[in-house]
């Protein structure tokens, strides 16, 4: 009983996330969702990348959390536009929020939205919100074995971001591990070695997201 | 549509954990459910406790991961009998896989259970396992936010374990802020601060373990 429910739930995110699509090619807007874990550090490369690149990009965000308006808030010190939602509890972010929290937005001059999903690596990667791709983070504290653990998120995956290597001296983290497991699912895996703290590595990040909104425009 | 079936799977699953539960006191077993993001120590976590207390007490593992059996391996080094269930995508164990997996083990001997859950902060909240108690694990690489923004678990936990604390020098993590959110859910909360890297603050635990096992005894 439960299996066909499910996937008639999926079906449905599915048309909406299409037609997200179709509205954010027709507008030159590059869609990411942002998928890890709790406290990998979303929200900080979000401030990060916000403040670098607001004079070259209109950039806006959408924040999922089962309670609180911390993230949304955070970000808004940063001058982008953000939406906080309330999951009450939910496990991830859907395409049908995503399109009731557009209305927020000015479509036509936005360049960059960034969706901020529940910090999950299982539940969100299943409900496409018709980005146009899987922002995957992880941070070093949290051990190299997730690629294996969490197969579904690093093979969506166009981006993996490593956060907090500034942590590296005092944790078991091995990067060719994490590296290794990550390119069995994934070959085209974009890997990014950064520290949001210091800031470390972020520019190849910054260098991604505007040949990526170059093609987007180009479409 | 989608509501009413997952009350009845919820329903379901509260039945089989009824049952277990009282399986369990007829057996005297202490059963605790650890439920934490994926890679805040919930394997170190056992590891140490397992070695810590294995004069003392029979003590088995129920593990559950999306994938790979990595984590039944690492606790079975320990002597201890572990078994893996994969939930192949899936975010949460549930009742029905825990009575399961009960067949590997002997329950008349056996004086703790541990079930190590998926790594998310949402969906294993809901779905009671039959324990006495659910462990919440908080790493403090993940921010002092988490009990604000996960209310669900930090409200429902007999126990926080704060772990890394070795890494409090190199983090923002402040233990004020996040004993302060934990309390205004559940003043209850027994609290304790770990390293399982470095053994810090372990007896605590171990005692709490003690006393919790010798009052389920008593029933």
């Amino acid at each position: 009983m439960e299996i066909p429910v499910i996937r008639s739930i999926l079906e449905a995110n599915s048309k909406i996330a299409g037609d997200l699509r179709t509205l954010f090619v027709r507008h030159g807007i590059l869609a990411l969702n942002l998928i890890s874990s709790p406290g990998a550090g979303k929200t900080s490369l979000l401030e990060r990348t916000l403040r670098a690149l607001q004079s070259e990009f209109h950039m806006a965000v959408i924040v999922g959390d089962p309670q609180t308006e911390n993230d949304a808030r955070r970000v808004a010190t940063t001058g982008a536009k953000a939406v906080q939602i309330n999951t009450e509890g939910g496990c991830h972010l859907d395409a049908a929020m995503i399109r009731a929290s557009l209305a927020h937005f000015n479509l036509a001059e936005l360049d960059i939205l960034f969706v901020e999903n529940v910090g999950n690596l299982v539940c969100p990667v299943e409900f496409d919100c018709g980005e146009d791709d899987k922002v995957a983070l992880l941070s070093v504290t949290e051990g190299h074995d997730k690629p294996e653990k969490y197969p579904l998120l690093f093979s969506r995956a166009s981006v993996l971001v490593l956060n907090k290597v500034d942590l590296l001296p005092y944790v078991d983290f091995d990067l060719t591990q994490a590296a290794h497991f990550a390119a069995r699912f994934n070959r085209g895996l974009a890997v990014f070695e950064v520290s949001c703290r210091t800031e470390q590595g972020l520019n190849a990040w910054y260098d991604w997201l505007r040949a990526r909104h170059a093609a987007k425009k180009a479409i």
